[in-house]
């Protein structure tokens, strides 16, 4: 089958590679739609020492599973997990000390024909859902999870510092907690997006110090962590979204002096996603930029690598 | 009147310095014991550009100030408040912003033969308590803050990261809610004040990674704060107890994947801190290595910054 190969930082489109075999557990999924993530260019950068397929945002019609799924489009959480240890025990499997995870660590990805995933880590994608929203189920989850680790409401000032694609989802997300928030990022087109939506939205040096009760790093650079630190009243919540390639410096008596609480982010509930897409909730459609096959791989990279671009999805 | 001026970096003796005076809303205490504190040092190497007074840990003798005051020993909180801001009528005045902090911004400090502060900051110590002793409730009320920011329980495994006199007293504090504590550092001495007092310790290597629910960085360099992020597993929090000259260069991903949290901590509750030396909970005497007067400041200060010394008091 075709698909996008990670080895030595080296991406690599290959037509020569097997087709998954499934285990009793797991399904053989047909991927159908995928996406470029952050976390994808990371790890071509290094961040983590993968060798394989690529990819863990998709929509899939499962080929090789149980009946009441056979035919039909799922899209899948990333963790697959053993089950077994302290964390799969305790309601915290996205933890699993074991776990592989698909495109990032152990598990080939979705940047292929076809990819398998433990049957459990899939879910239907509702009737009427288009593939192009539901392929937005992931990062979605993503910038929900924020509200599954802090309560967030009316009373809250909130910043989200970022306009790229996980920005832009997860002021949309945090939109939905009724808080008082604002957007900052430097592309007043992207801006846009939230804007039309009722979002307030700014430039970073338009944010007043010291004002926010909490702030969600979405750049992935220093400068926004920073930007985040500083805009953070005392006492105040940093939400650390992105992954990043290499070491953070990082003010560390402003966070003791001002004792802040920093908080890291990372998978979320597929079934709110899920809900929250279905019901038109969070507006993904325009942060879709370019479309491409396995084959223009290279140029998807390419594009997706551009500053200031949004979603690249592959098509199959 | 004799103390000790900080200006760029350089500490220097001085008997020329003006009796301070009291506002109406403050006393004026004549020290009569003090503590050098590890943002003592940091200060001298540029934590914060302070010019004045050195010292913030203290006991005195009022000898102006209110009827109840006048002729007790006391000790005293260090953050100085305006009473009108949103922190200050928010129950969170150790935060106000409009603040000065005894020996560390823009108020003269604790290294002299007298101060002034608020008359509100002011604690009586109790009849009981021997001077030694009471000079220890502003780093005991540090030490208990993290209680008053995280719930700790016996069902908790905390791991104190460091053995200087932050984490010796951290470490005690944490011990008094039953929780599962194992104290790390590099001094087997050091380590036997815990261990006497039935505290678990062990050295850096002696770790499981991924294994604690709460680990506290008392010593303000990187290496302890990267252990002390291994140590915990996913889902852990990361207490920053040091303030730090400099940036700190910090695995940011790894706080992302494991979803931590991050808590800065810095001053506490000082009716807690007395009751719990009045009651023996904490012991604090061992911790003295040293006691010079004023005019040995630089004898003193030498002492302190001696690797592996433990709390240098000046005595008036």
């Amino acid at each position: 089958m075709k698909g996008l190969w990670l080895e030595n930082q080296q991406l690599r489109f290959r037509s020569d590679l097997p087709l998954p075999e499934s285990a009793i557990d797991e399904s053989l999924v047909r991927v159908i739609r995928a996406g470029i993530c952050n976390t994808d260019l990371e790890l071509i950068r290094g961040y983590y020492p993968y060798c394989g397929i690529l990819g863990h945002e998709f929509v899939g019609i499962v080929e090789k599973g149980p009946d009441h799924l056979r035919g039909q489009r799922v899209v899948g959480e990333i963790n697959a997990t053993c089950g077994q240890c302290r964390y799969c025990l305790n309601a915290q499997s996205r933890h699993c000390e074991n776990r592989t995870v698909l495109g990032i660590v152990n598990r080939n990805g979705a940047f292929a024909d076809y990819l398998t995933l433990p049957t459990d880590n899939l879910h239907l994608v509702p009737d009427g859902m288009i593939t192009d929203i539901a392929v937005f189920t992931e990062p979605v989850a993503a910038a929900l999870e924020i509200q599954e680790q802090i309560h967030i409401d009316a009373n809250d000032r909130v910043l989200v510092v970022g306009d790229g694609k996980l920005g832009l989802l997860v002021a949309q997300a945090l939109a939905l907690t009724g808080c008082d928030i604002l957007a900052i990022g430097r592309h007043s087109e992207k801006l846009d997006i939230l804007r039309n939506l009722g979002i307030n939205t700014g430039f970073p040096d338009s944010i007043r110090e010291r004002s926010f009760d909490v702030a969600v790093e979405c750049t992935g650079n220093p400068e926004g962590f920073d930007l985040a630190r500083r805009a953070l009243r005392p006492r105040g919540t940093l939400i650390l979204k992105s992954t990043y390639a290499g070491n953070l410096n990082i003010n560390a008596s402003a966070l003791v002096v001002d004792e802040i609480t920093l908080i890291g982010s990372r998978c979320g509930p597929f079934d709110r996603a899920i809900d929250v897409l279905a019901n038109g909730q969070i507006n993904v459609e325009q942060l879709i930029q370019g479309r491409y096959c396995l084959e223009q791989s290279i140029d998807a990279f390419n594009h997706a690598r551009k500053r200031g671009t949004l979603k690249i999805l592959f098509e199959n």
